[in-house]
Protein backbone atom coordinates (compact mmCIF):
# COMPACT_ATOMS: atom_id res chain seq x y z
CA UNK A 1 0.00 0.00 0.00
CA UNK A 2 1.71 3.10 -1.11
CA UNK A 3 -0.99 5.22 -2.65
CA UNK A 4 -2.84 7.31 0.11
CA UNK A 5 -5.66 8.97 -2.16
CA UNK A 6 -8.89 8.52 -0.11
CA UNK A 7 -10.95 6.60 -2.14
CA UNK A 8 -8.37 4.00 -3.17
CA UNK A 9 -8.41 3.24 0.61
CA UNK A 10 -12.17 3.17 0.55
CA UNK A 11 -12.09 0.71 -2.22
CA UNK A 12 -9.58 -1.18 -0.48
CA UNK A 13 -11.49 -1.50 2.54
CA UNK A 14 -14.28 -2.79 0.56
CA UNK A 15 -12.49 -5.31 -0.81
CA UNK A 16 -11.88 -6.78 2.46
CA UNK A 17 -15.58 -6.89 3.06
CA UNK A 18 -16.68 -10.14 1.14
CA UNK A 19 -13.65 -12.19 3.24
CA UNK A 20 -15.35 -10.93 6.46
CA UNK A 21 -18.49 -11.59 5.43
CA UNK A 22 -17.81 -15.25 4.59
CA UNK A 23 -15.48 -15.81 7.17
CA UNK A 24 -18.50 -14.95 9.63
CA UNK A 25 -20.85 -17.26 7.17
CA UNK A 26 -18.01 -20.03 8.02
CA UNK A 27 -18.48 -19.60 11.89
CA UNK A 28 -22.39 -19.66 11.54
CA UNK A 29 -22.46 -22.82 10.54
CA UNK A 30 -21.92 -24.55 14.13
CA UNK A 31 -23.57 -23.07 17.19
CA UNK A 32 -22.10 -21.27 19.98
CA UNK A 33 -20.43 -23.71 21.49
CA UNK A 34 -19.18 -22.01 24.86
CA UNK A 35 -17.05 -24.92 25.66
CA UNK A 36 -14.25 -23.93 23.65
CA UNK A 37 -13.90 -20.59 25.54
CA UNK A 38 -13.65 -21.84 28.84
CA UNK A 39 -10.43 -21.55 30.52
CA UNK A 40 -8.82 -24.59 31.40
CA UNK A 41 -11.27 -27.05 28.71
CA UNK A 42 -9.24 -27.10 25.54
CA UNK A 43 -7.96 -30.75 26.27
CA UNK A 44 -4.28 -30.05 25.59
CA UNK A 45 -1.97 -30.93 27.94
CA UNK A 46 -0.26 -28.09 29.84
CA UNK A 47 -2.24 -25.41 28.31
CA UNK A 48 -3.17 -24.33 32.13
CA UNK A 49 -6.10 -22.08 31.82
CA UNK A 50 -5.84 -21.68 28.37
CA UNK A 51 -9.29 -22.12 26.06
CA UNK A 52 -9.10 -23.76 22.76
CA UNK A 53 -9.66 -20.70 20.94
CA UNK A 54 -6.56 -18.84 23.01
CA UNK A 55 -4.37 -22.45 21.61
CA UNK A 56 -5.98 -21.95 18.33
CA UNK A 57 -5.46 -18.18 17.91
CA UNK A 58 -1.61 -18.56 19.38
CA UNK A 59 -1.03 -21.97 17.06
CA UNK A 60 -1.99 -19.86 13.88
CA UNK A 61 -0.07 -16.51 14.72
CA UNK A 62 2.90 -18.68 15.64
CA UNK A 63 2.99 -20.11 11.93
CA UNK A 64 1.39 -16.91 10.50
CA UNK A 65 4.98 -15.01 12.43
CA UNK A 66 6.99 -17.51 10.79
CA UNK A 67 5.63 -16.94 7.11
CA UNK A 68 6.17 -13.17 7.72
CA UNK A 69 2.57 -11.78 8.17
CA UNK A 70 2.83 -9.36 10.60
CA UNK A 71 5.77 -7.23 8.61
CA UNK A 72 3.04 -5.75 6.58
CA UNK A 73 1.63 -2.68 8.70
CA UNK A 74 -1.65 -3.44 8.82
CA UNK A 75 -1.23 -7.31 10.23
CA UNK A 76 -0.99 -6.20 13.63
CA UNK A 77 -0.80 -9.48 15.42
CA UNK A 78 -3.09 -10.52 19.12
CA UNK A 79 -0.09 -11.70 20.76
CA UNK A 80 3.26 -9.40 20.99
CA UNK A 81 5.70 -12.47 21.86
CA UNK A 82 5.79 -13.74 19.11
CA UNK A 83 8.59 -15.51 17.05
CA UNK A 84 10.54 -13.69 14.20
CA UNK A 85 9.56 -14.49 10.75
CA UNK A 86 11.85 -17.16 8.83
CA UNK A 87 11.89 -15.55 5.81
CA UNK A 88 12.15 -12.22 3.75
CA UNK A 89 9.09 -10.33 2.84
CA UNK A 90 9.45 -7.51 0.21
CA UNK A 91 7.73 -4.79 1.19
CA UNK A 92 6.38 -1.92 -1.01
CA UNK A 93 8.13 1.60 0.43
CA UNK A 94 5.34 2.73 3.57
CA UNK A 95 3.65 5.94 3.59
CA UNK A 96 3.33 5.89 6.74
CA UNK A 97 4.33 7.76 9.57
CA UNK A 98 7.18 6.01 11.24
CA UNK A 99 5.87 5.08 14.60
CA UNK A 100 5.89 1.64 16.86
CA UNK A 101 2.53 0.30 14.65
CA UNK A 102 2.11 -1.89 18.00
CA UNK A 103 0.23 1.47 19.53
CA UNK A 104 -2.39 1.44 17.00
CA UNK A 105 -2.81 -1.97 17.72
CA UNK A 106 -7.05 -2.52 18.56
CA UNK A 107 -7.13 -6.42 18.95
CA UNK A 108 -7.22 -6.71 22.53
CA UNK A 109 -10.86 -4.69 22.07
CA UNK A 110 -11.53 -7.02 18.96
CA UNK A 111 -10.95 -10.07 20.99
CA UNK A 112 -13.03 -9.00 23.41
CA UNK A 113 -15.68 -7.77 20.96
CA UNK A 114 -15.75 -10.45 19.05
CA UNK A 115 -16.35 -13.34 21.82
CA UNK A 116 -19.21 -11.10 23.27
CA UNK A 117 -20.63 -11.24 19.28
CA UNK A 118 -20.54 -14.80 19.33
CA UNK A 119 -23.80 -16.09 20.72
CA UNK A 120 -25.42 -13.21 17.95
CA UNK A 121 -24.00 -14.89 15.09
CA UNK A 122 -24.55 -18.56 16.04
CA UNK A 123 -27.18 -20.87 17.16
CA UNK A 124 -27.51 -21.33 20.96
CA UNK A 125 -26.19 -24.20 22.33
CA UNK A 126 -23.92 -26.92 21.84
CA UNK A 127 -22.93 -29.15 19.10
CA UNK A 128 -19.40 -30.35 19.60
CA UNK A 129 -17.95 -29.11 16.70
CA UNK A 130 -15.11 -26.93 19.34
CA UNK A 131 -12.05 -28.02 16.72
CA UNK A 132 -13.76 -26.28 13.77
CA UNK A 133 -15.63 -23.21 15.67
CA UNK A 134 -12.36 -21.69 16.80
CA UNK A 135 -10.64 -22.44 13.28
CA UNK A 136 -13.42 -20.46 11.74
CA UNK A 137 -13.07 -17.66 14.82
CA UNK A 138 -9.37 -17.10 14.12
CA UNK A 139 -10.07 -16.76 10.65
CA UNK A 140 -12.62 -13.97 11.32
CA UNK A 141 -11.39 -12.30 13.88
CA UNK A 142 -7.94 -12.19 11.38
CA UNK A 143 -9.60 -10.79 8.68
CA UNK A 144 -12.04 -8.14 11.44
CA UNK A 145 -8.18 -7.05 12.59
CA UNK A 146 -6.84 -6.49 9.03
CA UNK A 147 -9.89 -4.43 7.77
CA UNK A 148 -9.10 -2.44 11.77
CA UNK A 149 -5.89 -1.49 10.44
CA UNK A 150 -5.70 -1.21 7.51
CA UNK A 151 -8.07 1.44 7.94
CA UNK A 152 -6.44 3.07 11.38
CA UNK A 153 -3.20 3.51 9.33
CA UNK A 154 -4.11 4.70 6.09
CA UNK A 155 -7.61 6.48 6.36
CA UNK A 156 -5.84 8.42 9.13
CA UNK A 157 -2.38 9.22 7.40
CA UNK A 158 -4.61 10.68 4.51
CA UNK A 159 -6.82 12.82 6.45
CA UNK A 160 -3.61 14.26 8.41
CA UNK A 161 -2.36 15.03 4.92
CA UNK A 162 -4.90 16.74 3.80
CA UNK A 163 -5.15 19.25 6.80
CA UNK A 164 -1.63 19.01 8.60
CA UNK A 165 -1.88 22.20 10.38
CA UNK A 166 -5.69 21.61 12.11
CA UNK A 167 -4.75 18.21 13.13
CA UNK A 168 -1.48 18.87 14.66
CA UNK A 169 -3.12 21.82 16.56
CA UNK A 170 -6.42 19.60 18.03
CA UNK A 171 -3.64 17.01 18.40
CA UNK A 172 -1.41 19.18 20.84
CA UNK A 173 -4.24 20.49 22.64
CA UNK A 174 -5.40 16.92 23.50
CA UNK A 175 -9.02 17.66 21.69
CA UNK A 176 -10.22 13.86 21.00
CA UNK A 177 -13.54 14.90 20.80
CA UNK A 178 -12.83 17.22 17.63
CA UNK A 179 -10.71 14.79 16.47
CA UNK A 180 -13.21 12.00 16.40
CA UNK A 181 -15.70 14.28 14.49
CA UNK A 182 -13.02 15.11 11.70
CA UNK A 183 -12.52 11.15 11.04
CA UNK A 184 -16.07 10.54 10.82
CA UNK A 185 -18.14 10.94 8.11
CA UNK A 186 -21.47 9.86 8.58
CA UNK A 187 -22.46 9.14 4.54
CA UNK A 188 -19.92 6.66 3.99
CA UNK A 189 -20.48 4.98 6.91
CA UNK A 190 -24.20 4.56 5.67
CA UNK A 191 -22.60 3.38 2.42
CA UNK A 192 -20.57 1.16 4.00
CA UNK A 193 -23.56 -0.49 6.01
CA UNK A 194 -25.64 -0.60 2.81
CA UNK A 195 -23.56 -1.93 0.86
CA UNK A 196 -22.56 -4.90 3.24
CA UNK A 197 -26.09 -5.43 3.62
CA UNK A 198 -26.63 -6.40 0.04
CA UNK A 199 -23.46 -8.46 0.30
CA UNK A 200 -24.92 -10.17 2.85
CA UNK A 201 -27.64 -11.61 0.49
CA UNK A 202 -26.11 -11.87 -2.40
CA UNK A 203 -23.28 -14.16 -0.69
CA UNK A 204 -25.83 -16.35 0.23
CA UNK A 205 -28.78 -16.35 -2.67
CA UNK A 206 -27.56 -19.66 -4.23
CA UNK A 207 -27.50 -21.31 -0.78
CA UNK A 208 -29.54 -24.11 -0.15
CA UNK A 209 -30.89 -23.75 3.61
CA UNK A 210 -31.30 -27.46 4.43
CA UNK A 211 -27.52 -27.88 4.71
CA UNK A 212 -26.44 -23.65 5.10
CA UNK A 213 -27.12 -21.91 8.26
CA UNK A 214 -27.91 -18.11 6.86
CA UNK A 215 -27.38 -15.08 8.91
CA UNK A 216 -28.64 -11.82 8.19
CA UNK A 217 -27.79 -9.01 7.05
CA UNK A 218 -28.72 -7.17 10.01
CA UNK A 219 -26.17 -9.62 11.80
CA UNK A 220 -23.04 -8.42 10.04
CA UNK A 221 -24.40 -4.54 10.01
CA UNK A 222 -24.24 -5.07 13.92
CA UNK A 223 -20.87 -5.86 14.08
CA UNK A 224 -19.94 -2.93 11.39
CA UNK A 225 -21.55 -0.98 13.51
CA UNK A 226 -20.78 -1.49 17.48
CA UNK A 227 -16.86 -2.90 16.45
CA UNK A 228 -15.21 -2.39 13.44
CA UNK A 229 -16.21 1.60 12.33
CA UNK A 230 -15.84 2.51 15.98
CA UNK A 231 -12.27 0.08 16.59
CA UNK A 232 -11.16 1.66 13.48
CA UNK A 233 -11.83 5.29 14.40
CA UNK A 234 -10.24 4.14 17.69
CA UNK A 235 -6.69 3.52 15.76
CA UNK A 236 -6.93 6.17 13.65
CA UNK A 237 -6.90 8.49 16.81
CA UNK A 238 -4.44 6.41 17.97
CA UNK A 239 -2.03 6.37 15.00
CA UNK A 240 -2.58 10.42 15.44
CA UNK A 241 -1.46 10.88 18.66
CA UNK A 242 1.42 8.61 18.47
CA UNK A 243 2.23 10.71 15.00
CA UNK A 244 1.70 14.28 16.82
CA UNK A 245 5.04 13.26 19.13
CA UNK A 246 7.00 13.53 16.65
CA UNK A 247 8.06 15.43 13.76
CA UNK A 248 6.67 14.97 10.08
CA UNK A 249 8.81 12.28 8.46
CA UNK B 1 -22.15 -37.81 9.45
CA UNK B 2 -24.23 -41.08 10.29
CA UNK B 3 -27.19 -40.77 8.05
CA UNK B 4 -26.29 -42.81 4.41
CA UNK B 5 -29.24 -41.67 2.58
CA UNK B 6 -27.64 -40.39 -0.75
CA UNK B 7 -30.03 -37.22 -1.33
CA UNK B 8 -29.01 -36.28 2.47
CA UNK B 9 -25.13 -36.92 1.14
CA UNK B 10 -25.38 -35.26 -2.13
CA UNK B 11 -27.13 -32.31 0.08
CA UNK B 12 -24.08 -32.05 2.31
CA UNK B 13 -21.71 -31.78 -0.61
CA UNK B 14 -23.58 -29.08 -2.20
CA UNK B 15 -23.15 -27.14 1.24
CA UNK B 16 -19.23 -27.46 0.50
CA UNK B 17 -19.33 -25.87 -2.80
CA UNK B 18 -19.92 -22.19 -1.58
CA UNK B 19 -16.61 -22.49 0.89
CA UNK B 20 -14.67 -23.93 -2.42
CA UNK B 21 -15.30 -21.16 -4.65
CA UNK B 22 -14.86 -18.46 -1.91
CA UNK B 23 -11.32 -20.12 -1.17
CA UNK B 24 -10.82 -20.47 -5.12
CA UNK B 25 -11.60 -16.67 -5.40
CA UNK B 26 -9.50 -15.72 -2.07
CA UNK B 27 -6.46 -17.41 -3.93
CA UNK B 28 -7.46 -15.73 -7.30
CA UNK B 29 -6.70 -12.16 -5.88
CA UNK B 30 -2.76 -12.98 -6.26
CA UNK B 31 -1.10 -13.97 -9.02
CA UNK B 32 0.81 -17.21 -9.92
CA UNK B 33 3.89 -16.35 -8.36
CA UNK B 34 5.54 -19.60 -9.37
CA UNK B 35 8.21 -18.85 -6.88
CA UNK B 36 6.29 -19.83 -3.90
CA UNK B 37 6.33 -23.42 -5.24
CA UNK B 38 10.05 -24.00 -6.47
CA UNK B 39 11.96 -26.34 -4.28
CA UNK B 40 14.75 -24.88 -2.11
CA UNK B 41 13.24 -20.84 -2.19
CA UNK B 42 11.05 -20.64 0.66
CA UNK B 43 13.61 -18.64 2.48
CA UNK B 44 13.19 -20.84 5.52
CA UNK B 45 16.50 -22.21 6.90
CA UNK B 46 17.03 -25.72 7.26
CA UNK B 47 14.02 -26.47 5.30
CA UNK B 48 15.93 -28.27 2.02
CA UNK B 49 14.33 -28.61 -1.04
CA UNK B 50 10.92 -28.03 0.27
CA UNK B 51 8.73 -24.67 -1.37
CA UNK B 52 6.92 -22.36 0.39
CA UNK B 53 3.70 -23.95 -0.36
CA UNK B 54 4.96 -27.39 1.45
CA UNK B 55 5.79 -26.06 4.20
CA UNK B 56 2.78 -23.92 4.46
CA UNK B 57 0.99 -27.27 3.81
CA UNK B 58 3.20 -28.86 6.62
CA UNK B 59 2.41 -26.25 9.22
CA UNK B 60 -1.01 -26.12 9.07
CA UNK B 61 -1.60 -30.14 9.06
CA UNK B 62 0.79 -30.39 11.90
CA UNK B 63 -1.11 -27.39 13.72
CA UNK B 64 -4.78 -28.66 12.37
CA UNK B 65 -3.56 -32.42 13.56
CA UNK B 66 -2.59 -31.00 17.03
CA UNK B 67 -6.02 -29.66 16.91
CA UNK B 68 -8.18 -32.95 16.16
CA UNK B 69 -9.20 -32.43 12.87
CA UNK B 70 -7.52 -35.94 11.10
CA UNK B 71 -9.54 -37.98 13.43
CA UNK B 72 -12.83 -37.31 11.24
CA UNK B 73 -13.13 -40.01 8.83
CA UNK B 74 -13.58 -37.36 5.97
CA UNK B 75 -10.97 -35.24 6.49
CA UNK B 76 -7.72 -37.18 5.01
CA UNK B 77 -4.60 -35.64 5.95
CA UNK B 78 -1.78 -34.92 2.67
CA UNK B 79 1.09 -36.23 5.06
CA UNK B 80 1.24 -39.27 6.75
CA UNK B 81 3.56 -38.78 9.85
CA UNK B 82 1.83 -35.89 11.40
CA UNK B 83 1.53 -35.33 15.20
CA UNK B 84 -1.16 -36.99 17.46
CA UNK B 85 -4.42 -35.20 18.70
CA UNK B 86 -3.66 -33.23 21.95
CA UNK B 87 -7.33 -33.10 22.43
CA UNK B 88 -10.07 -36.25 22.23
CA UNK B 89 -12.79 -34.93 19.28
CA UNK B 90 -16.25 -36.93 19.98
CA UNK B 91 -17.48 -38.65 16.54
CA UNK B 92 -21.05 -39.83 15.84
CA UNK B 93 -20.61 -43.37 15.27
CA UNK B 94 -19.62 -44.39 11.70
CA UNK B 95 -21.40 -46.11 9.14
CA UNK B 96 -18.78 -46.67 7.35
CA UNK B 97 -17.14 -49.65 6.81
CA UNK B 98 -13.99 -50.60 8.80
CA UNK B 99 -11.21 -50.15 6.29
CA UNK B 100 -7.84 -48.21 6.73
CA UNK B 101 -9.50 -44.75 5.30
CA UNK B 102 -5.35 -44.00 4.26
CA UNK B 103 -6.27 -46.06 1.45
CA UNK B 104 -9.24 -43.92 -0.05
CA UNK B 105 -6.83 -40.96 0.19
CA UNK B 106 -6.41 -38.87 -2.95
CA UNK B 107 -4.45 -35.67 -1.62
CA UNK B 108 -1.20 -36.95 -3.71
CA UNK B 109 -3.32 -36.73 -6.89
CA UNK B 110 -5.38 -33.66 -5.70
CA UNK B 111 -2.14 -32.06 -5.14
CA UNK B 112 -0.48 -32.50 -8.45
CA UNK B 113 -3.83 -31.51 -9.65
CA UNK B 114 -3.77 -28.40 -8.27
CA UNK B 115 -0.39 -26.77 -8.72
CA UNK B 116 -1.15 -27.30 -12.26
CA UNK B 117 -4.63 -25.25 -12.02
CA UNK B 118 -2.87 -22.73 -10.82
CA UNK B 119 -2.13 -20.97 -13.74
CA UNK B 120 -5.75 -21.09 -14.85
CA UNK B 121 -6.85 -19.95 -11.51
CA UNK B 122 -4.55 -16.52 -10.96
CA UNK B 123 -3.44 -13.85 -13.13
CA UNK B 124 -0.06 -14.82 -14.81
CA UNK B 125 3.28 -13.26 -13.04
CA UNK B 126 4.99 -12.58 -10.13
CA UNK B 127 2.90 -9.98 -7.68
CA UNK B 128 5.31 -10.89 -4.70
CA UNK B 129 2.48 -11.81 -2.27
CA UNK B 130 3.94 -15.78 -1.57
CA UNK B 131 2.73 -15.36 1.80
CA UNK B 132 -0.87 -14.81 0.93
CA UNK B 133 -0.54 -17.20 -1.54
CA UNK B 134 0.09 -20.39 -0.34
CA UNK B 135 -1.90 -19.37 2.56
CA UNK B 136 -4.97 -19.71 0.60
CA UNK B 137 -3.57 -22.56 -1.78
CA UNK B 138 -3.89 -24.43 1.50
CA UNK B 139 -7.58 -23.27 2.79
CA UNK B 140 -8.57 -24.33 -0.72
CA UNK B 141 -7.12 -27.68 -1.40
CA UNK B 142 -8.20 -28.81 2.00
CA UNK B 143 -11.87 -27.60 0.81
CA UNK B 144 -11.54 -29.41 -2.04
CA UNK B 145 -9.74 -32.26 0.03
CA UNK B 146 -12.88 -32.41 2.20
CA UNK B 147 -15.58 -32.65 -0.83
CA UNK B 148 -13.29 -35.80 -2.21
CA UNK B 149 -13.35 -37.93 0.52
CA UNK B 150 -16.56 -36.70 1.83
CA UNK B 151 -18.01 -38.02 -1.46
CA UNK B 152 -15.54 -40.97 -1.51
CA UNK B 153 -16.58 -42.77 1.80
CA UNK B 154 -20.34 -41.66 1.95
CA UNK B 155 -21.44 -41.73 -1.43
CA UNK B 156 -19.45 -45.76 -2.32
CA UNK B 157 -21.23 -46.68 0.85
CA UNK B 158 -24.40 -45.60 0.11
CA UNK B 159 -24.29 -47.14 -3.23
CA UNK B 160 -22.73 -50.89 -1.99
CA UNK B 161 -25.76 -51.03 0.35
CA UNK B 162 -28.30 -50.18 -2.48
CA UNK B 163 -27.09 -53.07 -4.48
CA UNK B 164 -24.64 -55.25 -2.16
CA UNK B 165 -25.06 -58.35 -4.20
CA UNK B 166 -23.82 -56.69 -7.31
CA UNK B 167 -20.84 -54.56 -6.33
CA UNK B 168 -19.68 -57.67 -4.88
CA UNK B 169 -19.78 -59.48 -7.77
CA UNK B 170 -17.96 -56.63 -9.76
CA UNK B 171 -15.58 -56.86 -6.81
CA UNK B 172 -14.63 -60.03 -6.76
CA UNK B 173 -14.08 -60.30 -10.29
CA UNK B 174 -12.32 -56.91 -10.72
CA UNK B 175 -14.65 -55.18 -13.22
CA UNK B 176 -13.23 -51.60 -12.70
CA UNK B 177 -15.07 -50.47 -16.26
CA UNK B 178 -18.75 -51.51 -14.98
CA UNK B 179 -18.18 -50.05 -11.04
CA UNK B 180 -16.86 -46.78 -12.71
CA UNK B 181 -20.12 -47.21 -14.46
CA UNK B 182 -22.05 -47.64 -11.92
CA UNK B 183 -21.13 -44.86 -9.56
CA UNK B 184 -21.47 -42.64 -12.25
CA UNK B 185 -24.17 -40.35 -12.63
CA UNK B 186 -24.25 -38.16 -15.50
CA UNK B 187 -27.42 -35.93 -14.53
CA UNK B 188 -26.28 -35.53 -11.00
CA UNK B 189 -22.77 -33.90 -12.27
CA UNK B 190 -24.78 -32.29 -14.62
CA UNK B 191 -27.01 -30.48 -11.94
CA UNK B 192 -24.05 -29.88 -9.98
CA UNK B 193 -21.85 -28.44 -13.02
CA UNK B 194 -25.07 -25.65 -13.09
CA UNK B 195 -25.33 -25.01 -9.73
CA UNK B 196 -21.77 -24.41 -9.55
CA UNK B 197 -21.30 -22.00 -12.27
CA UNK B 198 -24.18 -20.09 -10.69
CA UNK B 199 -22.83 -20.19 -7.19
CA UNK B 200 -19.86 -18.21 -8.95
CA UNK B 201 -21.84 -15.30 -10.22
CA UNK B 202 -24.25 -14.60 -7.30
CA UNK B 203 -20.64 -14.96 -5.52
CA UNK B 204 -19.31 -12.71 -6.91
CA UNK B 205 -22.16 -10.22 -7.99
CA UNK B 206 -20.98 -7.38 -5.72
CA UNK B 207 -17.56 -6.85 -5.91
CA UNK B 208 -16.06 -3.76 -6.99
CA UNK B 209 -13.67 -5.29 -10.04
CA UNK B 210 -11.54 -2.23 -9.37
CA UNK B 211 -10.60 -4.26 -6.07
CA UNK B 212 -11.62 -7.54 -6.39
CA UNK B 213 -10.22 -9.80 -8.96
CA UNK B 214 -13.22 -12.17 -10.45
CA UNK B 215 -13.26 -15.48 -11.85
CA UNK B 216 -14.80 -16.92 -14.23
CA UNK B 217 -17.78 -20.03 -13.98
CA UNK B 218 -15.66 -21.89 -16.33
CA UNK B 219 -13.10 -21.27 -14.30
CA UNK B 220 -14.14 -23.30 -11.38
CA UNK B 221 -15.85 -25.51 -13.49
CA UNK B 222 -12.96 -27.04 -15.15
CA UNK B 223 -11.72 -27.56 -12.02
CA UNK B 224 -14.47 -29.53 -10.77
CA UNK B 225 -14.93 -31.34 -14.08
CA UNK B 226 -11.30 -31.90 -14.46
CA UNK B 227 -10.13 -32.77 -10.61
CA UNK B 228 -13.35 -32.83 -7.99
CA UNK B 229 -15.70 -34.98 -9.76
CA UNK B 230 -13.32 -37.77 -10.79
CA UNK B 231 -10.88 -37.19 -7.93
CA UNK B 232 -13.62 -38.33 -5.56
CA UNK B 233 -15.40 -41.14 -8.05
CA UNK B 234 -11.41 -42.99 -7.65
CA UNK B 235 -12.09 -42.29 -3.99
CA UNK B 236 -15.22 -44.21 -4.15
CA UNK B 237 -13.26 -46.89 -5.89
CA UNK B 238 -10.83 -47.24 -3.78
CA UNK B 239 -13.41 -47.49 -0.51
CA UNK B 240 -15.51 -50.18 -2.49
CA UNK B 241 -12.03 -52.09 -3.71
CA UNK B 242 -10.66 -52.19 0.63
CA UNK B 243 -14.40 -53.11 1.34
CA UNK B 244 -14.70 -55.88 -0.91
CA UNK B 245 -11.75 -57.49 0.54
CA UNK B 246 -13.42 -58.07 4.39
CA UNK B 247 -16.24 -59.18 5.33
CA UNK B 248 -19.64 -56.84 5.46
CA UNK B 249 -19.32 -54.39 8.93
Amino acid sequence: MSNLDLNTIAAQLEGLEETIIQKLIDRAQFAVNAAAYKPGMSGFSSAGDKSLFDLRLRYQEEMDAAFGRFQVPEERPFHTDLPGSQRRVNLADSPLAPIDLAVVSCTVQLVTDYLAYIPELCAAGDDGQYGSSVEHDVLAIQAIARRVHFGSLYVAESKYREAPAEFDALLARGDTDRLLEMLTRRDVEDRIQRRVAEKVSYLQATVNPLVRTEISPETVLKLYRDTIIPLTKQGELRYLEARGVRPTA
